[in-house]
This record gives C-alpha cells, sequence and structure tokens, in this order.
C-alpha cells in the first residue's frame, strides 16, 4: 500500500440539524493542456484506480485500431463504450443490437450480472420472475466495445484476462495518455482489469481528452470522437437522475463527465481545455457527486442555482415524511 | 460545527488488488462499569448522533412508565422497539398487532414510509405494484414504542414533535443515561428528533445497559429488560443477512449490537460489563460493520473464524462474475 505523501482534503460534508455528522475527504486536481496543474487538493501523486472514470480511455484502442469504424459504430456506440449505464431499455436495447450485428451474443460477453440500476427495469425483471442478464450490467457497453476490438483482432474469447491483446492494448493506451507507467492493477466490478495510476496521471489524460482535435492524429481524433460522443449523448452515458447526465445537460457549455466506483469522478472541459480526476478517499458516491459539481461551478461552468447543481452540490437531507434534515455541501475549500 | 479535536482514525481498509483503493476513518470509545473509557480511537468527546444506535435508550421511558406493561408487551414487542428492521413479514405482522391492540391504526405512526429492506418483502410490492407502508419503515418498531406511551400518557397525537411528551422523556432517559446534557438535536430519518452527544457518553450509556441488573431499580430494570430482549431476539433487531442479527448470533456469549444511520454502532457486553460505541466518520456501513466485528474479536467475544466475523469483518470483495477482488479489513489499529 502507498501512502498518500499529503492527506486527503475535506470534500464534502453531511450536515444535520447543527452539526456535519458526517465528513468526506478526498484528492482532487484540475489539469492543463499541457497536463499541468492547475490547481490541486490533497495529493495529485496519490495511487489510484480510476475504475470506469477510464472507459474513454479504455474504448481508444477500439476507435484508432480501425474495429469501430469497420464495425460501423456510431456516436451511441462510442458513449455506450464509455458508460456505466442504468440498464434501461434504451441502453440494453442498443448494446443487444450492437453485438447482434457482430454475430455475437449474451453469453459471448464477460462481465457478470447485476440488476439495473433503471427502476422501470429492475422492476419488470422482478414481476418477470426473471433474473438480470449480462447486458444489465452497466459495463455491457464497454464490454460490447471490447468484444468489437476482440473480433477485429481475431483473438480468444476471454478478452478480460490482463494479458489478453485486448486488454494489452488497452494498457498501452492508458499508459500513454496518463503519461505513467502503471504499477499494477485490480479486478473492476466487470472482471476486467483495472490499471493503477496516480490522480495526476489521470487529470492529465482528461486534459488530453479537452485539447484533441479530430483530424490531428489517430489517438487525438479517437479521443475526440470518443469525447464528443459522450457530450452528444448523456443519456446513454448514465441515465435519468444520475449526476454525470443530470450535470451534463446542466453545464453551459459542452463538458464529458464520468463516474467510477469507488468515488471517482471526472470532467472532461474542452472550452476551457481543462480535465478535472478526483477520488473521494472513502468511497462514497454522494461525495464524489457533490465535489465535482463544486468544481464545475467553480470554473463558472455549471449554475449553482440550476436544479442539477442543487440536487448533487446542495442536495436537501429529508425524513422519510419529507421533513427537511439537513443538507449536502461541499467543503469551503473546493469553491473558495 | 464542532471539529473533533482529536483526529479520527483508520478503521476500515477496501483492499483491491495491491492496494488500499479506499480507507474509512472514525472514533471508537469502549467504556467500563463506571462509564471510564477503557480504550478509545480518535476523539472520544467528538459530537455525535447515535442515530438508531440510541433505540434502547428512547424505548426507556416505555418500559419505566409502566407504558410496557399495561399494554402487556413481552421481549419481542421490547426488541422490536429497538429495532432497526428489514420490514419482513415476522417484523411487520408483529408491529402491526401491536399497534392492532392499541386500537390504533397506520395513519397513527408518523415515520413514514420506504421500500423493506427485505427482498422477500420488497418483491412482493413491486409484484403487486403496491407501495410501501409505515409499517415496514424500518424504525416502525419503536414507532409503535412511541404510540404505547403517548397513549399511556394522553398526549396529542403528534408524538415526534421535540417538545412533545413522549421525545421529552426520551431526552431526559438519554441524558441522564449518557450523563451529557445535549446540545441540540438533528431530525432523523424516521423523523424524531434524535439528540446529540457525545462518543463517550453513548459508551458510558452502552456500559450502563451492560451492567444494568433487574430489581436494582426502575431504569437499571428497564435497561436490563431491553438489552436481553435485543439479546434474546437478534432477527427482530435487524434480520437475515444483516451484521447485527448475524454478529449477535455469532458471538460466543450474550451481547446487544446495535447499528445506527451514518455508520454508527453499538455493542453491548453483559459479561465484560463493557459498552462499546463506534462513529465512522464519513458514514459508511460496510466500515462500521467491520470494525465492531473487529473490535469483538479483540475482546475475545466473537471468533474471527467463524462465517459471520469473516463475512463483516474480512469480507471478500467479488466481481459480478464471482471473481475474487479484494477484501474490505479493519485496520491493524484496531486489532493490535
Amino acid at each position: 500500500m502507498t501512502l498518500a505523501a499529503l492527506p486527503p482534503v475535506p470534500m464534502t460534508e453531511i450536515w444535520r440539524g447543527p452539526i456535519a455528522e458526517s465528513l468526506h475527504l478526498g484528492h482532487a486536481v484540475i489539469c492543463g493542456p499541457g497536463g499541468e496543474i492547475v490547481q490541486a487538493w490533497g495529493d495529485p501523486d496519490v495511487q489510484v484506480y480510476p475504475r470506469s472514470s477510464c472507459k474513454m480511455l479504455q474504448a481508444l484502442p477500439l476507435v484508432e485500431s480501425g474495429a469501430a469504424d469497420a464495425a460501423g459504430l456510431g456516436p451511441e456506440h462510442l458513449a455506450l463504450a464509455c458508460a456505466s449505464h442504468n440498464g434501461a431499455a434504451i441502453h440494453t436495447a442498443r448494446v443487444a443490437k450492437w453485438v447482434e450485428g457482430l454475430g455475437l451474443r449474451e453469453p459471448d460477453f464477460r462481465c457478470g450480472s447485476h440488476m439495473p440500476k433503471d427502476e422501470e427495469a429492475a422492476h419488470a425483471l422482478i414481476r418477470a420472475y426473471e433474473a438480470p442478464c449480462q447486458l444489465h450490467n452497466n459495463c455491457s457497453g464497454k464490454h460490447a466495445g471490447f468484444l468489437t476490438l476482440n473480433q477485429h483482432l481475431g483473438a480468444e474469447p476471454d478478452y478480460i484476462e490482463v494479458d489478453h491483446p485486448v486488454q494489452q492494448a488497452c494498457l498501452r493506451a492508458f499508459e500513454e495518455v496518463t503519461q505513467h507507467s502503471s504499477p499494477g492493477y485490480g479486478i473492476d466490478g466487470c472482471s476486467a482489469p483495472n490499471f493503477l495510476t496516480t490522480l495526476h496521471g489521470m487529470g492529465r489524460a482528461m486534459a488530453f481528452f479537452a485539447n484533441a482535435r479530430e483530424g490531428a492524429d489517430a489517438r487525438q481524433t479517437a479521443a475526440a470522437r470518443l469525447r464528443d460522443a459522450m457530450i452528444a449523448h448523456p443519456d446513454l452515458v448514465a441515465g435519468e437522475g444520475r449526476a454525470c447526465t443530470e450535470l451534463m445537460r446542466a453545464c453551459n457549455q459542452p463538458v464529458a463527465l464520468k463516474t467510477g466506483a469507488e468515488a471517482f469522478f471526472i470532467a472532461i472541459i474542452p472550452g476551457l481545455g481543462l480535465g478535472i480526476a478526483l477520488k473521494v478517499a472513502d468511497g462514497a458516491d454522494r461525495a464524489s457527486e457533490c465535489a465535482i459539481a463544486a468544481l464545475l461551478v467553480r470554473l463558472g461552468v455549471l449554475d449553482p442555482e440550476h436544479p442539477a447543481t442543487r440536487k448533487f452540490m446542495n442536495k436537501t437531507i429529508r425524513s422519510w415524511r419529507g421533513i427537511e434534515a439537513g443538507m449536502i455541501k461541499p467543503a469551503a475549500g473546493l469553491l473558495a
């Protein structure tokens, strides 16, 4: 375990009555066009798993290799490849059609199954006494991308093994764009490897995506296409009610947002040429959602009075009878 | 906001691959028969809401007033009064019958409604296109206790108001047993006031419950009856699969355990005359469940190899395909 050299700092406070009942600490970086740190909170060198926040990095080989074009993938597919979706019909139907087009079936996925977050989809399964399938997995779009790349490469079916050509291609892209040699990996919830980097490495990568220009070179073209696909389809990247979707829609300019498990969050802001990466040390989503909204407000790309901002940055905590009991608030240091 | 004078210390680590991906900090005290601190982690003087961990304190007036006996309540009712239950049939049926016996109905509750945690009960509601009712609220047993006391006192129906005789009786008992004047309150999830105290205050209160003897005086008798009711009915205090229930069953001697929202946890250990109170600073249940198990192992009342201990203290993290990805572990300082 590599301990952070600089301790995490207050990010999100959970108020109830006269006191902050709980407190979330974390690390964050904002990086500029050259990958330089514009501002940092906590330790930029802390080792992190970006988890699903790096799906756009994992999708680079899909586009760069020509596999995406060969399979006729459009912006909706690319947005789904970068998504942690709700498993709503708009997500699962598109992923199902995508892999059907490849001549593949649900058992070809290696992501495993879980109940969809989308309430309508979950209730439909419960009422039908049906178990969820791998299409419902929030990572099924990423895995459809892996399957597409794998078919293009003609490699073995277990595309989630760390030494498989698909994952090795992901690792190369990941290391090149983070500009950091990954010291190891963990197994993600979807069973694919998730590579270690530093928070600064992820901030650098997000700044690269923010500044990538289509036509500049193969990598920049791929990054710009993925970024713009995310921005064009906030509903596919997460789903109704989710922070990524609602905050992307609320921003006053094109911004790509992506959450990751254990309270990772990134932002790609092309208009400012900036990338953000943050990690709440304890892994709580309520805190990372509040913190990313606060940083977007700080940078002027999100109106603090927008209903979506208030929902995630200053969420009112209510009792089960609707009585106001407290509030989720960003720590003063994020906004000041 | 009163900041802790001593910072919270590492309590629970979330490992994935070669690193601890997330870390939970917190405060804990173990108190002896006189309320003295036997051991402390972090700041014993930190201000806390004990949330549902103080339900046995909120139930003291119910028993002491004679209301419980007048209504013919037995150990099952008292366990439910101290419960944050799953809303399974074993809970809701008992609470429904209890208030029916008082001549009251579901709308007399003031706790609000939420979906039951019990999967069978939740799925039955979804399949019937039915909304949950207030009986499903995890606090419905506590509220049945409030209703019983309120009927006994002949007071107004809005028993959750802070100046209502029911809540004022709770406050008096709370302050006397914590030996701390409460500086304020917050609104709990069930809309009742939850009074502030210090972690040491809650530890003192739990040590009082551990050492209370039936017959000594009215308060000790009430405390002993509530404690023994919890110990006799671990399935009513929480439910199948829950940490309170499974760890109480796993202990090698009678122990009462009770979780509270925002990662509070208490233990009452009559055989050792000890009380424990802990609060994970960020409010994560996975961390408080691991930490309380670690302290019970430390005190020798829980076998580290028991399946329930391993489930909460050393839980294996798996991918959706069942691949081992990491582990939840207590920080070294809790066990050493």
